[in-house]
């Protein structure tokens, strides 16, 4: 028997035990065809057919427009760093882009080799990161190539409430870290890209839900591999795609569509986030959150207690008890409970009982 | 019961049952951590023990000299034919190409976006590749900044049987579709990059093996993402990796050291193209390989029968009875036999009977 183990990893994080089951169950005969998924051709029928699921399952769950395409590549949200500007910052162009934290200044860094950029709206002082910013506090160029924001902060454990107005720019958004914890009206992106290794499959894919109208824009002086209109020409098989990271992504949205899909999902994120929040701001100041109220993430919840000590003491003891993957990011400390999709709601209790206990222990 | 199947597929390929059965016993309990391998983080010691035994497995199995530094990267082989010249081709130099087929022309295609090419030869006429050209046929630049080769061919079905000398030219070699086919000299290459999904494991991996001399040659203007040093400062976790593909390579890998080595794959890798490349030679002329015999691949077996008609009927018969992937590449048509690692010489006596049996029934 197997332990029973609540996964707060910040990513790759826990998938749900169906999709892995179901993985389990097929490995050596996939549908009947004596070989595993990843054994199969990627153009023939069988891997086809969840090619096309995944997609679809996709498209029904964030209720995507038919304006916009579905696709899927490689080399995780860093990659995507830098075939955003690469595609779209053009020549005499500039790019927008929302400072919240350690990957937005990454996605910045990329560009900056593309052309020229701008920062539109910080989420912080110097290198701290505790809040998004307003709209009323962002300087939106009107005639950028696209607004960028990173919809959520793993690190500092921040995330947009609402998405900004971007106006006629178009607005690209990394979502690796919430794709999917709740409904959103794609319709209001140009771009969306998300590593899947949160919150809906293993890592080493990105989905990419992309506008025709913008992608039509994208540079064509670019590496074909590297054009975002290379993979929509050819439903992301121009080239071998990562079957079996597809496969399971295909398994994880099969059951959150299952499961009620994503207001379903947002009801029992909202719930996991509000038991922690609670337990925090409950605790007379043991427990402290350093993010402001209004900008905090239902994804990653970050916390201190009182010492670092304490906090080492605290990782400790919960990895004991059988949920691991508390230590907070080790560019900032402290504590941070990743709480996505497939994080139990009792999962969450367990770890809020285990917050009050170790308080009185140690308070 | 499942069915027992050949499996000819040109890539995703078969893999090893063993490989594939250690993964399905671990996928809800890796070593007793109750929790899947892709669920663990990729910076914690999990996972991290995994990584570092895919990479001492191949620096084993191919005798990796310590001048070389081994990588895991995304994006498949095609994404190395940008990165590649991306990385080494300078602003002032030039790079050459040997043409041995589809993927060669790929590769200088995307060459061409970032500086100068020279084709140093041709393995054919036109848009036929039947041969590899001889090294006294290469027009070599003597100052290029690489020299760059398909070591095989997967649609035209030629390999190299003796790389060519580049003299003091980095040499850089896809070897997407032969890597760990049997034993090379790894010094010899300044950059080997394959993806795994023919001989070494499932899709969504590309290895990388590249002289650190070569790689401090690097051009330092292009995206943290695309340089080969990032990847290996950070020792293939410069951001997430692929885990489960990693993983996957790794139990592949075990295997192949398990059974002897490179050296017993060679052997038993001939012994199957043997039997094949015999079975069409010794059939009056009723199967015929369009590859010159000096350049006839071990991996990739592609033959003719006597009409269109015919190799339909062949590869539907031989899937009826359970040997699949036998159809030609679109673009080229006939039969191809892919004859990887993990394909035993009993599969491919069974389709050396078949062979027989066909050419008898229709004759």
């Amino acid at each position: 028997m197997a332990k029973d183990v609540v996964n707060f990893n910040a990513g790759p994080a826990g998938l749900p035990r169906k999709a892995l089951e179901r993985a389990r169950d097929e490995m050596m005969d996939f549908e009947g065809t004596g070989l595993s998924v990843m054994e199969h051709s990627h153009r023939g029928k069988h891997y086809e057919k969840v090619h096309r699921e995944a997609i679809a399952l996709t498209k029904s769950l964030l209720a995507v427009p038919d304006t916009h395409d579905i696709l899927f590549v490689q080399g995780g949200a860093s990659q995507l760093f830098a075939t955003v500007p690469m595609n779209f910052l053009q020549k005499d162009g500039s790019a927008d882009y929302v400072i919240t934290g350690t990957w937005s200044k990454k996605a910045i860094a990329e560009a900056k080799l593309f052309g020229k950029t701008k920062v539109a709206g910080k989420g912080g002082e110097g290198d701290t990161f505790t809040r998004i910013p307003r709209q009323d506090e962002l300087t939106l160029d009107p005639a950028a190539n696209y607004l960028h924001i990173t919809s959520n902060n793993t690190i500092a454990g921040t995330q947009y409430q609402t998405f900004p107005s971007s106006g006629s720019v178009p607005l690209v958004a990394d979502m690796s870290s919430d794709i999917m914890w709740k409904p959103i009206d794609v319709s209001k992106f140009a771009l969306i890209y998300a590593g899947a290794q949160k919150n809906i499959g293993p890592s080493g894919v990105v989905l990419v839900i992309i506008e025709k109208s913008f992608m039509a824009k994208g540079r064509t002086d670019i590496p074909t591999i590297f054009k975002f209109s290379t993979h929509a020409e050819n439903e992301s098989l121009y080239n071998t795609p990562p079957t079996f990271g597809i496969y399971m992504m295909r398994n994880v949205l099969a059951v959150l569509a299952e499961e009620g899909g994503l207001a379903g999902i947002e009801t029992k994120n909202r719930k996991k986030s509000a038991l922690l929040y609670g337990a925090i701001d409950n605790s007379g100041g043991y427990y402290r959150s350093p993010v402001e109220k209004e900008s905090r993430s239902h994804m990653n919840i970050v916390f201190r207690l009182p010492s670092e000590d304490l906090e080492n003491k605290f990782v400790k003891e919960a990895e004991a008890a059988d949920m691991t993957g508390l230590k907070g990011h080790r560019s900032v400390g402290g504590i941070r409970a990743s709480t996505y999709n497939a994080v139990s709601v009792a999962g969450v209790e367990k770890l809020v009982g285990f917050m009050a206990d170790f308080k009185k222990r140690n308070g």
